[in-house]
């Protein structure tokens, strides 16, 4: 047998940095797992330590939604959040769009060589902080290291299991004409933050992204009894992305009005002055709920008495046609299509 | 609003690669999704293109199996399988080590920009291909795109759901004295096979991976009515490194012999050559099991009955004592200790 451990000493200098041998599935591994995650994010299922992680769904008829993401955000922290919080939330909030209760999430790290143990013990933190926060537990995960060079300090995969414990369905097909269109929030934050703290733009008013667990206001509108027809959470793509990929897979045309959808000052003042839209920015605390008309009043009520969707409004309607279209009535009074962007304005924002 | 797709025309000359705006969110995505991704993962649950899938559980009593690994072989294809059927095996064989059922997995992609369109479909066939040999399917996913230099052509991190529908504790900590230690296969392959694909080496007798699902000869074990107490695949730390962990959770002392662990001829070779030592070597379709002494000969049978465990052997036996030692008596009749590796020999090889 080589000793391995021999053969290459670490120099001391080191230590302090993810090294290959810390995805070897030796010692050192272990210990990067002992040490750095699972003491944050500690819990009996985890420490059960084997291959994947044993549960048991309770009172759901066995109906679960599954999700999972891959964040490679860049700088890995900004104003708001960073990639822990936001692969966590992330995930949560996918879970949340199918109106499930989160219960799980795994998280698989793909470490580059030389990322300092301080960042990813900063991450695994803020992981456990928002899972905490949002009543998920960090059941099992996996970590790779790859070269210097080869990543980006950190990317973080999580996965999510949540119980489904509502008998409608969720999704785009269930949208019906009628439909109020309610907005949770002002958008644009997110993307914005992150482009600033990547690009080192400083504005007048600090921007802070939106991240955010979703989990609880979908939780307020499934337990009044809303006859929810479909959420989305406005990641990449930004509202107008998700309103376009709905109103395509439904075929119906939705009609919004710009005053109501709210952009906070220091948003639309990058906007204006980067050339960026941000009905096209990617949010993490963000979605949009159809619902029928005649619940529309008592959905805004139900969310603006939750602080994560207190500046809820709604935005628009659902016609029949024209099919497939999502049409804005701008501030000046003339109508606008919206349409999906080929790419992203923003690239790596999650 | 810009119009992205205008302001950045992609060279026709491009089209075939990879680019930042198939991770954007929107149609360039839509399109890689569409003409990419889903024709090959096609399935009903997959085409409701919702944030998270929709499932049910049956007949478990709501017991399940969770699990993610990322994936960052270097080189994507080697001989034996590529990073997909890596992918999709290794989930489904982390569930198989509970015991559970594999039915679900998820497929996130990390792709850099540059990947040649034709990896990304021969990765996504060959997952398919592995889901459908195991059973499962493919139910949700997700793709970010990071820039050329800050990737290795693909990362995949899958995620993986399973039915548990026994009622055994399989795991370290219910090995006993007396225990038998059954190992499927020979040892060695998938760990040289990657690294001699990636250094350009070549051997007299072609080494392939075996790489390999594991979850039907667990359900054969489990059918047939055996007292399971442990499973564990050998991956990363490959033989050695599975047991000596199991030993130090256990608290129990292992002690196998040499010459019932089969390395296959060239394998030897080209350790010898190379200075590695096969028992440390990672592989893709090896597993261990730990049963009662009285149900030994039985599991073997059982075993050797199924294409992937046909070389089934008992290796050793589980003592109470030495506490958490795995010893060898090698070909010689000496006896030495198996440690795990401070690292691994052979790094990027899952």
């Amino acid at each position: 047998m080589s000793d391995y451990s021999l053969s290459c000493p670490i120099p001391l200098a080191d230590l302090d940095t993810i090294q290959m041998a810390h995805g070897g599935g030796g010692r050192r591994m272990q210990r990067l797992l002992e040490q750095t995650i699972l003491p944050s994010f500690h819990n009996p299922i985890l420490a059960q330590r084997h291959d994947s992680a044993a549960l048991k769904l309770y009172n759901t008829n066995g109906r679960l939604a599954f999700t999972s993401d891959s964040y490679v955000v860049r700088p890995l922290f900004f104003p708001g959040g960073d990639i822990g919080s936001l692969a966590v939330n992330g995930t949560i909030n996918d879970l949340a769009m199918s109106g499930a209760r989160p219960l799980w999430i795994s998280a698989a790290f793909i470490l580059e060589e030389g990322l300092p143990m301080s960042f990813l013990k900063k991450i695994v933190d803020s992981m456990q902080q928002a899972a905490e926060v949002a009543g998920v537990t960090i059941v099992t995960g996996d970590t790779k290291v790859v070269d210097r060079g080869k990543g980006d300090g950190i990317y973080i995969t999580t996965a999510g299991i949540g119980a489904i414990e509502h008998s409608l369905i969720i999704a785009p097909a269930s949208v019906l004409p009628g439909d109020a269109i309610i907005l949770s929030g002002d958008v644009g934050r997110h993307g914005i933050a992150v482009m600033a703290q990547r690009e080192g733009l400083e504005f007048e008013t600090p921007i802070a992204s939106d991240c955010a667990p979703l989990n609880y206001p979908v939780q307020a509108m499934l337990s009044a009894g809303l006859d929810i027809h479909c959420l989305r959470d406005l990641t990449r793509g930004g509202l107008a992305g998700a309103l376009v990929e709905i109103a395509e897979v439904s075929g119906l045309g939705f009609r919004i009005e710009e005053r109501f959808v709210h952009v906070e000052e220091p948003v639309q003042g990058a906007c204006e002055l980067l050339g960026l839209d941000p009905l096209y920015i990617a949010n993490e605390g963000r979605f949009i709920a159809f619902v029928p008309q005649l619940q529309a009043e008592q959905t805004l009520k139900l969310l603006r008495r939750h602080p994560l969707t207190s500046d809820a409004s709604r935005i628009g309607t659902v016609l029949e046609e024209p099919a497939g279209i999502v049409s804005m009535k701008n501030l000046l009074g003339t109508v606008r299509i919206l349409d999906m962007l080929s790419g992203d304005q923003l690239p790596r924002i999650c």
